[in-house]
This record gives C-alpha cells, structure tokens and sequence, in this order.
C-alpha cells in the first residue's frame, strides 16, 4: 500500500486552507496532486496565485468544470460552505472526498438550516458524511467515503472536552469556551478588519454568540453528555498569522479535580501522535505548534474552589484543517497515519 | 489654579510607565517637570534611555538620592515593588504622592505579605493610601497625600465589574475574567520570553492562578459584594505592545438581564469622560483606544440561559497606568479632570 | 488670531489620511470642523467608520455634494487623486485649501499625464498650487490659496536631500533611496497584499522604478541643482502599520564629507521644530517618530571612499500628510506653527 | 549510502541556529542526533529549552566536556564567535565539522583580528576551512573535513553578486547593499533592542558601517574580481521573526543590461534545487521562503541609465543557517543534496 500514488485533486485550491493542503501533499510519499481547482483564478499556475508554493511541480489552476474526475481517486474539497455541498452532491461514487468546508459537519439539517440561513442542498450526504475528528472517528473515517473536517475551533475544543464530559468530569451546562485565533481563520478574501492596520497591533472579540463553530462543538458534546448541550462559545482575534488558543472554565463535578483531569486527558492521549497532554503548570503556547499537526493540551487548577481552567492549542491551518484533512485520508487508505504530517513545528 | 505650574519629580523614569508618565507630562499645562530619576541610567539624558522623548525639554536622569525634595511639589513614583515602599516611607510629608507601583493597593499587610513574598515595609503608609481609581475614589483621591495607582488588570476589571457588583447583578462567586494583555505589561526589563522572536505571531496563558492582580481585584470586589470573593482571573499574552482586553463571564442575578447590566453601566459611566459603554452588539477593540485614556465596555447576551458576557479594554499603560496617575494627580490638585489627557487613539 | 476658530471641512475623511487628520484638527483650538464627507459612507458617524474616534463631537459624514461650501473657512482634502482636482476645482474662491492628495505635487501637466495616465483637469490650478513642504516653502505656504501637500516618502527625501543638492554636496546623478513603509501607506482600500496574513511577518519590495512619488522628489531636486535629475527610489513594503524609513545612498562631491553634510543639515535645520539631526553615529527608528510631526535625519561615512550614507524616517500620516496638512494649515493662518502638533511619539 | 544513519553531535543546541538545525536533523533520514550540547542548559530536555521540539526523541542537553566524541561522525556546531575556534581546534580528526559560526569564515588571519578584536586561536584550521557556500565550493565543501558555513547576509549576497561580479557584468567598486533582516538574526540572547515592546511595529538600521558580514563579502567578491573590493553593506532589523532581504544597487559594466544579468543567474541557477530567479517584474518576498531552503533572486532596471536593481531574498535561520549545513552536511556525505531540505515555506 504504502508505494502506490492516489490521485488526488484539491478543490477550491486558492484559499488558505488548500493552499495549506498542496504544502502538505506535495510532499506527501502518496500522494499525486492530478488537479488543482480555483474559479476564480483559473488559468493560473498554482505559483502566481501563492508564490510560497512557485518552486513545486503543480498543475495549473482550472475550474471546478473542467474537472475529469474520472482521473481522480480522492478529492480533497476546500471550496466556501454551501458551495461545496452542491459541487460534492454531483461527484461521482469512486471518489473518496475529504472536506474542510463546514457543509456536512452538523448532522441535522435543521440545525444547519437555522445557523446556515439556508436548506442543506444534499441532506442525504449529511447523513451519510462521518465528523473527520481523526482522534474520536478513527474507524469511521477508515470506512468512510465522505469525511467532513471539523472546524478549527471544534478541533481544539473537542479534543479537550470530549473525554471530559464523556467522563462526566465537569458540568456540561456550565462550559466557557473563550478562544482566540490568528487571522488567517477569517480567509483569503478582502476585508476591511482583516487588513494588516486593522487587526495588527491590537485584538477584539467577534461573532459573540453567533459563531457558526457553538453548535458544531454542542452537537458533539451532546453526543456524549447524552443530552443537549449549550455552550458559551467567544472568539476574539488576535494578531497572529496562524493558529488558535481555547481557554476553557468548567466547574468541576463533585469529587473531580483538576489533576483527575489531567490524568484522564493523558491516559486517553497516551498513544496518540498529534496530540500531547503537557507537564502539570506548563501553558501551552501557539508559537509551539505553528506549522505542525500538533494540538497541545494543558490543566489548571482555578482559585475558585470546584473550578478547573482547560488550554488547548492548535494550527487553525493544519490540525485545524488541511493537517487535520491529510490524517483522515491516510486513515480512509489505510496509510501510516503520520505519513506526510511529520513537519516539526517553525519556530521562531 | 489652572496657570499654575507644579513642580513634579517622576521617580523611576526608566521604565515604560515612566516615559508614557513623562510624554503626558510634558504637556500637561500644570505641570513642570523638575526631576527624572532612574538610579541605572543615572547621568544620562531621557533622550539616550528613551529616544521617542529626544526632542523633549527634560532634566537629565539622577538617582533616587540625588533628588532635593524641598524642589518639588508632587512625585510620580515609577519604581518596581518593594523599592517604591522603602523611598516613599522616606519622603518628607510636604509632597503629594502618585505611586504607580504596586506597594499600597493592598490594604492588608497579611494579603500583601502572601503574594509579595514578604512583609511590607510601611504598614501605616499602606492604610493610608487611597486606592487610586479614579471614576470609583474621586472624593478620598482629591484629599489624599498618597494615592496608590491600581494595577492595569484592575483598572478594567473594577471598572467593569464595581457597579455591576454592587448593585447585586451577578454572582460574585462565580466570575471569570479571561484577561489578554499586550507584551509591555511586562515591562522593559530583559525576560526571554518578551523577545521579540519569542512574544511575537503567537500567545500563551501566563501566571494561571498566581497572579498579583487577582487579590487586589479581589479586595475591591469583597468591598462592594460586602464579603470575600474569589475570582477566576487568568492572563493570556498576546503579541501587541499596548492594551489589554477583559472578557469576564458570569452568572446573572435573579431577574436581571444583559440589557439590565448595560443600562446599569451607562446610568453609572453618563458623565465619565473617560468611561464609554458601546453600543448592543458591539465589541470593543484595543485599537480603539491605543495610547488614550480612554476604557471600553460592552456587554453581550450569552447563549447559555443566565449568564452574560462582558468586555473592557483599556490601554495598560494610560488608562491602566500613567494616565490615570495623571488623573488622580489633576484630582489632587483640583485641576479639570481631563488637562493634560485629551490624547485621541492612535490609530491604526 | 490664537483665539479665533477657523471652520473646516474634511473632505475624504475615510481614509486613513483623513482619519489622521481628524485625529489632529479635533485637539486643535484654532480649527471648528464643521464637515466631514466621505461619499461611501455618507450618514454614518465617524465613530462608525473609525471607531477609536468614537468619542469625539464630530459632525457626521455628509457627500461632498451636500455640502454647504460657504459655511467653511477651510478645507482639507484626502480624496484619491484624480478625484481631488474635479472636486477642488469647483470650489468657490474664499476657502483655503489643503489639498493631501496627489493632483498638485507636480507643477507639469506632462509630467503629471505620464505618470498618472491621464489629462490634469484643472491645469491653471497646477500651475497656482504651492508645493506643501512646509521647512523649504513656508513663505510662499503662508500667501497661498491652495497647498499640493508633498507625498510621504518626498517629505522625507526632500527634507533630507534638498539641503544636500542645494549646496551641491553630493552627485546628483547618483541618488538611491532604499525606502521602507508601513502599510498603512497603501491606504484603507481592500488590496489582497495589504491583509495581515500577507503583508505580516515578511517584507519585499514594491512598485520597483514605477512608484509616482519618484517624480515628485526629482521635480524638486532638479530645481535645486538647476538640472534634470533622475533618481533611483526603491520602495519596501514592511510590517509595521505606520512610519517610512529612507536609506539615501550618494556619492560626495569632491571635498565633501559625511561629517560636513551633518553640519550642513544641522544648521540648516537649527531652528525648525519638527526636524532633528541626531547625533553622530546614531541612527533613528521609525519607533521614535510614530504619532508626532517629527521628522529625524541621520548622517554615516560610507566604508567605501568618497560615498555618505543618510538616513530619513517620519510618520508617514503625520508629518508625511496629515501633520503637514496642519502644519501648513497653521501657516497660511498665520498661527504658530507647532499649534496641535505637538503630540509627543507613541512608544512603545 | 542512503540507509546509513550518521551519528551527529548539535554542540550549542540552545540558540535559533542550533534549534532549526535540531527542526531539520531530526526528519533527516541519515541523520541520527546522539549529542546535543548547550553549557548553560546542560541537564535540561531540549523540549523544556524549546517546546516547540518537545514533540521529539532527542538526547537530553549535556555541556560540551561532558560529550564522547567517539561516538560521533560529524558534528554541528552552533556556539557562538571566539568559542567555536576553541572547542573545534581540541576536536579528534575523524569528525567531519560544519561550523554555523563566523570563526572560519575569513580566511585570513588579520582580517579576522581587524574585525573581530582578537587573534584567531585556530589559524592553521581557518586554513583548512572550506568556505561552506554550497553552490558555489561544492566541490570543496565534498572533499572538506572542516566546512565553514556563510553568514546569513552573506549567502545572499553572494549567491546573487558572485555571478555577477565574476562576469564583470557590474562595476565592483560601486556595489551598495541595502539589507533588511528579521529579529532572529539577533540571536536568542537578551537585548533590549529585541523585546518585543522595542523592535516590533518599526524598524531602524543599525551596526552601519561596521557589520562583521561586510568583511565576509568582501572576501568572497574580491576573489571572483581579482582585485581587493570594497562593499557598501547598510543592514536594517525588520520586525518579522525570520528572513532577510537583499536589495543591492550596481553600476552596469558597458554593454550590459539589466535583462543580460537575469540570463547570466538564470543560467548560472538552472540546475540548482534551491536557488531561483524570478520571471520579470517580479520582486521576490520573505513571506515565499519563510522555513524553506529557498533562495530567491530578481533583478530589475533602474531608471538612472546604467544601473541595475537587485533582490535576494531567503530565510536567515535555514538557507542562511541551518539549512545551508545540512546541505552541506549532504555533500561531504554524498548524500542527494535535497535530502532533509524539502519543506515547502509556510504561508500565511
């Protein structure tokens, strides 16, 4: 297995998140990039449109017609919600598909429609796509066709608190999720907060109680709480290129401290490779995971009594996404699930 | 008054509160600056320390010993802890004091020998010292000898958290303030972590749970609550040089609202100059008010039933530092509050 | 005249130029703003559209077409060129205008058509517009109707050079001005390049042999050699949000040294408020400057025989627009020049 | 040969040069670290020094004394000027040596004292030392026990200018090199003029005239002139983490055009995997190499007649450091030169 090429083609190739997914495959031991698609820069080589990526050998930039997708083993879609629903609802049934888009991670098509403002265009597809949290949907994802990436936010936040409250650790009612992301999660596209002498030099909260990540992170802690579950979800922005920063409050249930935590996290992490628990008193910090596939979880004790305080961070860009993309399709083929996601962190 | 120049001496001019006490001083229309201390660079022009002060009229640096105190009329004190105590039990009764230190916010010896580390040196002086905030003390700082300027994170905590405290709106065992400072709330001393290469494109969570403004939050807050809280006050920094930004979460009261705590907010700050609660469903942003006077508030719905969010931005060393020392410095005189503090933001 | 209030209006005012120059008027006790337009934004407040304004009395955005032209004394323009000559060009004759635009740096209706792609609209005002830079035009400043304010990196290069080539010093034929800028001289427009994920962490050169600003600075230095002088200027994009900084490389005339250029500059900048020849062997910084109205200069021998190396930096908004606005603003009043601008550099 | 693992020493693991050598050795697949020395450090884990290598199997950080060098074929060091002469000159002959330190650099001996304030301790082996410019003593660096790796200025600088001035294509008495450079480029030790608070949000030139990488060019170019040269070599501290940025101003010999020296380093770079020189118009960005090997060149016309605009551009800490020895490390191996250099850049 571990010889053979799978074709591959990235849709939606002009954004950050598949501009991130080429670095990854192009040197992926598995990995051919047959297709690379961007509307909106079609005719284009790969090099004009992210010029970081002008020494590799790609193909040129078409649109998402132009496709042969009978060429193709596995496409990896990282087109705008709504437009990838419609675009994946008419590939053909060969295709493995991995998406970053938000399209098929909410499994209810009410829910969606009501944070979305519009009907899923292929609810069967929602039900059909597995939620491509590699470390929690292992052998789903192996046996899926369709994989839905999870946001960068759920990432982070899931893979803290889904052992937690599935250990019924904390309060389930009571989960503040205040986090904090560089600016590459706003996109690629041109916006006026977005500009270096907008969000350089300075920070502020956004999407307060509004951002579309609270019912993603609620529908898996549902899951595992066995009952709804409403969190206080508040994102602020930073000034930072890449990654992100949750700092989670819960109170604890009784009997449970923060070293139970601790212990709980560890042993549940223990064989995992993108993951690490670390040492008692030790903040985790974005600048040591940037570039990489690793997430870094931290547990504190509160001053308030019955009280813990959660850290974890992530590459909104790789574990976040493409990172995150890249372990799903090695797991969907049955490949080392390391395989191209070895680059240590860039630091400083 | 107001054409009446008061002779002041900044001590301990070397760090980043002294110059930022120094640039609006030197244009403050009451004040003449007399003398500048900073034993290390004692003999050197403010110029050479700090060039961004170079076309200034200044006297050069002294140390400490070197002052003639009969000269001035006022003092600054800039010093870190523990030094300022020592100097200022020592100066003749005649000066007004301004402390920007951390010596005499706490108004308990026991408190402040736990989380200083040992036993202050001027007990008296400590119960003396009027606690210098100044929208919340105005009275007992117009009649103080010895005003001991609040710690930046305090600055924003109490002024967002005070009224609401008092009036009985929230639980005040259950609050939680997720605080993120600039990096020159740090100071200018050599610390490998505020390199550039270090703070820079990324952020942590520093001092969780020990952190010296947390018992002087502490302290003001048992004050209005009329017993001991405890607080959840957790700092993160993030790479920019000035500001601060408190996202505080907490439990409504019976009956009370978001909507309840904003107009409790804005009937409280009506005639605050430098106090302004934003409009619904606008956050703050530290960019808003870098190098002003100027404190934000906006408060948010959250979507966990009874609970609400709260923000306050301020830039760490104006509103949390020289500038409010300013402030409290025009209360002790009986000069217009605002003289000498009408700086807009500088943005971007 | 100290006491009186002039009545302005701001034309443009949402750009970061106008901003700025709200920023300053706002403080200034000879200036009543009693317009600021702004087509796109018309009926909003300022505090929308520049919220860290937000606290000032300001008059909200009106068209330019609604304005009453007769109630003002004054205007400022931050329009984009093109647009500032249609528009100033109508205005009626009893109002000063300060033009910050590029529609009249260049005296030439050729050289203006060549580099700008088309016709001057109003060529008779060309020809009656004063070049702006206040230290080398005052007089003609003082007497005139409308000021062309110069570009920000001709600010800088021209108070470092025009003493330079006046004395003939230096080959004029041989002039290389590396120049580095902060982003926000490419303005508030969304520009892909200029978001903060491509224009942080990283820097590259610029609009190479092309840059409009190129004949601006050689109009003036041909006038001051009494020949056509073509320079080399090579403009740096770096990831800061405001200031420039100029590296001049030149070869000395026969007998000249760096030493006596510094002499040169220093008496000729002796009794100017807002220039500051440092001291030997010390080079500025942009971190100096930021926020004030002042410009620094800074001279170095060469390694290499026979060559000088001089250094420029200013406040790109400020001295190099802005700043200068009310500084020229200040003149054609016969106000004292320094009147609200005498801001002290924000550092850090 | 591609199987074997070479077991290598890190000697001064604890600077940014050490720990992006550490970033690369470790996915190196001939590349087993055994040793990792840093005095100060000595009894630490490389992951408590720095986290972002936490992830890693690496030796814990012993002192220098403590290391068998038996049991090491090659050996990286990392330690700073003076130091590096001293441990390298006691080292056994069977270690193969790349030196990331200037101290053999220069190749003679008063040169060396001139600029460095002390009499080299070594200068049998500055002798012996291969000037570790991959691409251009390759054949050397193959054969060479003792290779010196350039600085990070002066692999850019050369890579773009010995081609050039080998082919007498400019003038190599008039050569200006305006250089722009990241903060790391400082070193990781404690400066106040790299917190933070002081090199962020502006930038300054600094050590004018008296870099110690001017000497070094200086050499390099004077070899291929055949004639001693004299550089113009003014660098500037960025605020970016990583990278430098090379704009260098020539005098074109007669006959020559900008076009004829792109051919020139377009045929000279053909065959080579991590140089480029970039299609016309088209400056080069430190955000395209940040992390890579990657050197990129780009020449333009200036408008003065008979000059010439050049830019290179890479990253400081690999292609300038790190990456450059373990390209060299490659070839005294014979090892496919590419081996452990193939990471894309990260961007954003």
């Amino acid at each position: 297995m571990t010889n053979k090429k799978i074709k591959v083609g990235v849709v939606g190739a002009s954004g950050y998140t598949g501009s991130d997914l080429v670095r990854l495959a192009a040197r992926h031991p598995n990995i051919e990039i047959k297709t690379l698609t961007a509307n909106t820069h079609a005719g284009k080589t790969m090099g004009e449109v992210f010029p970081h990526l002008g020494g590799l050998d790609l193909p040129a930039l078409v649109t998402n017609d132009e496709v042969n997708w009978q060429d193709l083993d596995a496409v990896f879609c990282g087109l705008p919600h709504a437009t990838s629903q419609q675009l994946i609802s008419g590939l053909p049934n060969h295709l493995k598909i991995i998406d970053m888009s938000a399209d098929f991670r909410l499994r209810d098509a009410n829910t969606y429609a009501q944070w979305y403002g519009h009907t899923h265009a292929a609810p069967e597809l929602q039900k059909e796509a597995v939620y491509g949290l590699s470390e929690h949907y292992r052998d789903q994802i192996a046996g899926a066709r369709l994989v839905a990436c999870p946001g960068c936010y759920p990432t982070a936040a899931l893979m803290l608190l889904l052992p937690v409250v599935n250990a019924g650790a904390v309060d389930a009612e009571d989960l503040i999720i205040d986090a904090k992301s560089g600016v590459s999660g706003a996109g690629r596209s041109l916006k006026q907060n977005m500009l270096f002498c907008e969000a350089g030099e300075g920070m502020s909260s956004y999407a307060v109680g509004s951002h579309r990540h609270a019912p993603e992170i609620e529908q898996e802690l549902s899951l595992v709480a066995g009952r709804p579950v409403t969190i206080n979800f508040t994102p602020h922005l930073v000034p930072m290129s890449r990654c992100e920063y949750l700092s989670v409050y819960a109170r604890l249930s009784n009997g449970m401290s923060a070293r139970d935590i601790r212990e709980l996290l560890i042993e549940r992490y223990a064989d995992e490779p993108f993951v690490r628990v670390l040492p008692e008193a030790t903040p985790p910090a974005t600048q040591h995971i940037r570039g990489s596939n690793t997430a870094l979880i931290s547990i504190f004790e509160d001053r308030i009594p019955g009280r813990v305080i959660m850290f974890a961070t992530l590459d909104n860009l790789v574990k976040g996404s493409a990172g995150q993309a890249v372990q799903n399709f090695n797991l969907m083929y049955g490949i080392e699930e390391t395989t191209g996601l070895e680059q240590v962190a860039l630091f400083p």
